[in-house]
C-alpha cells in the first residue's frame, strides 16, 4: 500500500469516528472499492452504519463483494429491501453467488426472490456448484459468438449485451449446442474487415477446466499459462462460464495463507477476516488442537529423559548441550520439510522423485551435521573447562567434545531426512503434506535427539 | 497439474532418454511452453542438447523466458549466432531484458549487438532499471494513442504495430509529450462509430506506479484492484510501459515462497530453480547460517539447566515434563508469529495496531495456557504415580501437578506474546519481520521456558 493511501485511510477512519459527513464523503470519493471495504471492515458497528447511510446502495454494490464472509449478512441487512434489490441486481453473477453463499439459508431465499426471473434462474444454477469449485467461482456473463458469424455479425451480437459482459479479453466461439469450439481476441474483431468469417480467425482453446474441478487447479492454470481468462466447461465440453485472473489472485492468496498457517500448526480454513477482526475465540479454536496433541507428543521426550536418569546424573555437564542437540534437529528438520512442502505445492515433486529427495537431503543433512559438529564440538572441548565446569573422574573434555559432536552430527543428519520424507509420506497416504507441520516434526525429532545424545554419551563416556 | 499432463511429461522424459525423435516431437507438439520449460529443466545436459536441436530456435524463444536464471546462458549458447539473434529478436522486450539480466556481462554485450538498432536502444534503456523494480519488469510495447484521435484514427494507428503489441486489454491515451492522460478499453474502439473522438470515451487512470518502485508493490496493486494491466510512469507522469497480470502472478509466487522459506530460517533469495535442480551446495549455503546462530543461542538453554542442577537432581521427575513445557512455548510462539507476519505481509497491520495485537495475543496466550495447564496438570497429578514414578520425601503429586500446570500456563502466555511482538519489533527497526523466523522464536522461548519451569518448581516444591 502506498503511503499516500495509508494516510487517506487513517484520516478517513478518524473522520468516521467524528461522524464528519463532509470530510468522509470527500475522502471516500476517489477511493477504490477494495480500499473502501478495508475502511468499512476496520471501523466499529456504529461506524459501519454511518458509512452505509453515507455511501448508499449504489456504492456498496462493489464494496460488498470485497467484504469478508462474516460481514456480508449484517451489511446487506442494513439496507431497505429495494436497496437490497438494487445491490444484488447490479452485482456480477459470480460476486452475487459469493455474497449469497455467505448468508443464512432463509435470508438467501428472500434475497433471491428480490431478483428478476432470469437472474433467479442463473443464480440458482450457480449456487449448485461447490463454493470451492471452478463452477462456484465462475462468471457466466461472457462474450460468446457462433462460428458461423462474420466479424460484423459478431460485433452486433456482442453489442447487445455489452453492459452485462464483464470481460471481452477473450471471446469464445461455440456451436449451436454451446459446445466450445475456439476463441478469438477482441482485436480480431476490431482490426479485421467486417465480412471476414469468424471461422477464419478462430483459434484453438488450449486450456479449459471442468466446473467440478477444484478452484485451486483453475488458479494454477491461469498463473502457469499466463492466461487472462480460463473457460469453464461441463463433461460434454459445453461452455458454462469463465474464471478471470482477478479470481485467480484471490484464490492463490487464500491458498498461500492456508499453507503458511498449516505449517505453523494452525488448523482449519483461513478466515477471510483480517487478523485483527478475527475474534479471540476463533483464533483460539484454530490454534488449540495441535497444541494439545503436540504437548502429549512432547511428553515422550520426557520419558526418554527419565530412562537416561543415570547417564545425566553421572555427567551433569551433558545438560549444557542437551537442549542444543535437540533443537538443531528441529531446525534442520523444519527447513527440510518447508522446502519439500513448498516444492510439492508448486508442483515440482512427483512421487517417483522420493529417492532423489532422500539422497539430496541425506547429503545435505550430513554436510550440515559435519559443519555444526565441528564448530560446536570444538566449543564443547574448550569452553566448559574455561568456564570452570567440571567432569567426573575418568572422563576428559576431549571425550566430552567428541560426544557432543557425534550426537549433533547424527541428530542433524537423521532430522533432515525425517523432515524431508514425512511430508512425502503424508501425501502418499493422501494426507495434506502441509499438515505435517514444522512443530510436529520438531516434536518428533526432539525424541530422537534425546535418544541419540544419551546413547552416544553412554558409549563414549562409559556412563 | 492435470493427471493427463503429468502422464505426457513422464512419457516425454522417457522418450528423451531414449532419444526417440519421432515420439518426442509428437508429444511436444501440443505442449505449452511453460510445460516444455519444465521438461527441459528436468532432463540432464545431454537431454537438453537433444531438445534444443529437435525443437529449434523458434520454439525455444518462448521456452527461454520460462527457464530459471541459471539455465539461460547455457541454453542460449547452444544455439548458433543467427539463431540467437532470431530468439532475442522475437522475445517481448520485458522477457528479453530478463534473459539478458541472467547472462554474464560480456555475453550480454555480445547478445545486445545481435539486435537491430532500435531494439538495442530499447533494451539498454530497460536494463538500466533494477531487476526487482517495476521498470525492470515492464514491457514497453503497449497500445498507446493520442487524445486528439478519432476511433478510426486510433484503430489505424494501432493496426500498424499490432504484431509487436502484447496486450490491448487496456489502451492508454497520452499527450504529445507522452504524459499519461487516461485509458480506454479495446471495446470502446470495436463498438463505437469511427468518427467518435477518443477524448469522448477516455477514462481516468486510477492507478499507476513509478518505474523505480518495488515490483512487489506493483503486483499487490494489480491483485488488490483486480487490474489486468498497470501503467508504469516516470516522475513527470510520462508513460514508460505496463506490467501485466501474468507478471504479477510470478512476482507474488516468488514473494510467497521467500516468506515461507525465511520463516523456516532459510536465508537468501529464493532460487528460480526447482527444488531438485538446486545443487546441494546452494541448499547448504542458504540453510547453514541460521543453524549455526541458533545452535549457539540454544546453548543458553543449557546454561539455564546447569544453573538449576540442584533442583533437577532433587526432583528428577521434573524432567518428565521439562521438554513439554519448553516445546509448548515454541509452538504457541511460532503460531503467533506466523499469524502476525502473514497479516503484515497482507498489509493488515499498521504500527499503531501494536497494542491491539499485544492485547489479543495476551488473552489468547492466557486462554491457551489455561487449557494446556488444566489438561497436562491433571495428567501430571495422576499419570506419574500410576506409572510408578516416585517423588522425594516431602513432595506430593498434587504439588507436582500444580508446578507443571503453573509453569506451562506462564510459558504459553509469555511465549505467545513474544512470538507476536518480535516480528512487530523487527519491522519497527526496519528489519524484515519474516527473518524473525519461527526457529529463532522457538530458541528464545526455550530459554524462558527453562527458567520459568525451574523457578516455579523451586518455589512450590521447595527444592
Amino acid at each position: 500500500m502506498s503511503e499516500e493511501l495509508a494516510e487517506i485511510l487513517v484520516r478517513a477512519e478518524a473522520a468516521i469516528e467524528r461522524r464528519d459527513e463532509v470530510l468522509v464523503r470527500e475522502l471516500c470519493r476517489d477511493l477504490h472499492h477494495a480500499d473502501l471495504a478495508e475502511l468499512y471492515e476496520d471501523t466499529d458497528s456504529e461506524g459501519r452504519a454511518f458509512l452505509t447511510d453515507l455511501l448508499g446502495a449504489e456504492r456498496f454494490t462493489e464494496i460488498l463483494a470485497e467484504l469478508p464472509d462474516t460481514l456480508v449478512e449484517d451489511t446487506l441487512d442494513s439496507f431497505e429491501p429495494d436497496e437490497q434489490r438494487e445491490i444484488l441486481d447490479s452485482l456480477p453473477d459470480d460476486d452475487r453467488v459469493d455474497v449469497l453463499q455467505d448468508v443464512s439459508e432463509s435470508k438467501r431465499r428472500d434475497f433471491i426472490d428480490l431478483l428478476d426471473e432470469e437472474k433467479q434462474a442463473d443464480t440458482r444454477t450457480l449456487l449448485r456448484y461447490d463454493e470451492e469449485s471452478a463452477g462456484g467461482r465462475m462468471t457466466t456473463h461472457i462474450g460468446k459468438i457462433l462460428a458461423s458469424m462474420t466479424v460484423k455479425e459478431a460485433i452486433d451480437h456482442l453489442r447487445g449485451d455489452l453492459e452485462a459482459t464483464g470481460t471481452l479479453a477473450r471471446i469464445f466461439v461455440v456451436d449451436q449446442t454451446d459446445k466450445l469450439i475456439g476463441k478469438i481476441r477482441l482485436r480480431d474483431l476490431a482490426f479485421n474487415a467486417w465480412d471476414v468469417a469468424i471461422s477464419d480467425v478462430v483459434q484453438d482453446v488450449e486450456h479449459s477446466i471442468l466446473a467440478t474441478a477444484d478452484q485451486e487447479e483453475a488458479a494454477q492454470m491461469i498463473s502457469r499459462y499466463d492466461m487472462l481468462i480460463l473457460p469453464v466447461v461441463d463433461e460434454s465440453n459445453r461452455l458454462l462460464g469463465v474464471i478471470t485472473a482477478d479470481d485467480a489472485f484471490e484464490i492463490l492468496e487464500e491458498e498461500s495463507t492456508e499453507d503458511i498457517e498449516k505449517g505453523a500448526g494452525i488448523a482449519g480454513e483461513q478466515s477471510e477476516e483480517t487478523y485483527l477482526n478475527t475474534s479471540v475465540a476463533s483464533h483460539f479454536k484454530r490454534r488449540c488442537g495441535w497444541l494439545v496433541i503436540l504437548a502429549f507428543l512432547a511428553i515422550l521426550s520426557g520419558f526418554v529423559m527419565m530412562r537416561f536418569e543415570h547417564t545425566l546424573m553421572e555427567v551433569y555437564l551433558l545438560s549444557l548441550f542437551l537442549p542444543m542437540v535437540v533443537a538443531a534437529g528441529g531446525n534442520t528438520g523444519g527447513q527440510a520439510s518447508t522446502m519439500v512442502i513448498r516444492a510439492m505445492a508448486l508442483g515440482e515433486l512427483d512421487p517417483e522423485d522420493t529417492r532423489r529427495v532422500a539422497w539430496k537431503e541425506l547429503r545435505l543433512g550430513f554436510f550440515l551435521g559435519c559443519l555444526l559438529a565441528a564448530i560446536i564440538g570444538l566449543f564443547a572441548v574448550f569452553a566448559p573447562p574455561a568456564l570452570q565446569f567440571t567432569l567426573p573422574e575418568g572422563v576428559n573434555f576431549t571425550q566430552f567434545g567428541l560426544t557432543v559432536a557425534l550426537a549433533l552430527g547424527a541428530q542433524v543428519t537423521t532430522s533432515t531426512l525425517i523432515g524431508a520424507l514425512l511430508p512425502i509420506g503424508a501425501r502418499a497416504i493422501k494426507m495434506d503434506p502441509a499438515v505435517i507441520a514444522a512443530p510436529a516434526i520438531t516434536t518428533i525429532v526432539d525424541v530422537s535427539g534425546m535418544v541419540i545424545y544419551f546413547t552416544v554419551a553412554r558409549s563414549i563416556l562409559g556412563v
